[in-house]
């Protein structure tokens, strides 16, 4: 029986990969996944077999590394952050019965919510939500009753996907809910490409946010109102009494 | 000019640890923290200083590692988990303006909300909320705002301190405020002692789990409307539609 190992990758540079997963890589005759997120680990696996897909070819490549693993080939597939916050986890796991022969281990790594995080402060410090902004599998609906709860429950908030190829407003869209009920003044802050070649980090604020151009490598942060600017840094704090 | 980092060390195995966290480590010439954490890390650097407090030492803590790398010694503050999620970054950053020549670096983590949603499958697949149900730093009725408002927005929510040493109730009275809105079939998982001996992982309905034991090694996830429970394993999907 073999196992497949959905494996998340952190960020990008190699440095943020946990052992568990340098480990499951290792063992892994086949690595499968979107093009751009194995290319980022092939440099430490050069001989290794790889199976890659565009972005849309989520479901085959599931399937795919799901037949290597029921043959008895030890696979893994990789994913950008975590495996399972938007990552292939959760497909796999709902084609797990298709595959009797196949094992499943999942293992995590640092989403951009905590990598962004990092480079910004201590902005989820506190209670927090992470919520997509793409529509690609959900009804916009949905994400605006989501923005708008998260602004009633004054959570710390990660904005992911904030624009794609096809729709650059996604953000200023999301930006308009919050300011129904948070201040213009909210403190804010905006990563892009963590931990890749040309990293950037801004501090600004909601109103500012509104206007600010994000694209598919950008990771958004909302704060509380309790969320403070000190110096260069921004930190929600963990409790409400000093 | 010494340097504070300010490091999540996942779980507990050190096979958690990222590449950047074990770099962080190996530079420190004093190892902070409170003392069960700092336990963790110890093996793998046994010449290492450390300085440890109990777990309400934080802010004597902090700013002893602060006059640490302001008198020019490199040091790290470790975390469980992730550094900024209910971890050291912001205490640390807040008072960060006290100590002029000291810098500050924050290397993330994997947090309980990943680490324990790999043992479960993918819970935390689509939009999702972290509350810890502590009051010791946050009013209860801030705490209870934020359950009604993650679950208004059928989030996925993970809960970090479902009990404490004082409290036992914490889950049953945040179960029955969830309970007003979401249906006691809700899919929900428990998973205690992540990464470390006696490690397990139980899946159950929101209603089972008002009634359920829990301990501060305890990380509960509840499920949207959405999350299905498939064989052992529990998965939030990433799109509503099919």
């Amino acid at each position: 029986m073999g196992t497949l190992y959905v494996v998340g990758l952190g960020p990008g540079d190699p440095s943020y990969l946990t052992g568990a997963a340098k480990t499951a890589l290792s063992r892994a005759e086949v690595l499968c996944g979107y093009t751009l997120y194995v290319e980022l680990i092939r440099p430490l696996f050069p001989d290794k077999e790889i199976y890659t897909t565009a972005m849309t070819g989520e479901i085959e490549r599931c399937r795919h590394a799901l037949d290597l693993a029921q043959s008895g080939r030890d696979t893994a597939m990789v994913c950008s952050g975590d495996a399972g916050v938007y990552g292939m986890a959760a497909p796999v796991v709902e084609l797990l019965p298709d595959y009797p022969g196949a094992a499943v281990e999942i293992v995590p790594g640092v989403t951009a919510a905590l990598s962004g995080a990092a480079l910004l402060g201590a902005p989820l410090g506190h209670d927090f939500c992470v919520i997509s902004l793409s529509d690609r599998l959900t009804d916009w609906s949905v994400i605006e009753r989501r923005l708008e709860c998260a602004a009633a429950g004054d959570f710390a908030i990660c904005l992911y996907n904030p624009a794609s190829n096809h729709r650059r407003d996604y953000l200023r869209c999301a930006c308009e809910i919050l300011l129904r009920e948070k201040s213009p003044d909210t403190v804010c802050g905006m990563v892009r490409s963590i931990g890749r070649a040309g990293e950037s980090v801004r501090v600004l604020t909601l109103s500012e946010m509104r206007d600010a151009d994000a694209d598919m490598f950008t990771t958004v942060f909302v704060g509380s109102s309790q969320t403070r600017r000190i110096g260069k840094h921004i930190v929600t704090p963990r409790g409400y009494r000093s």
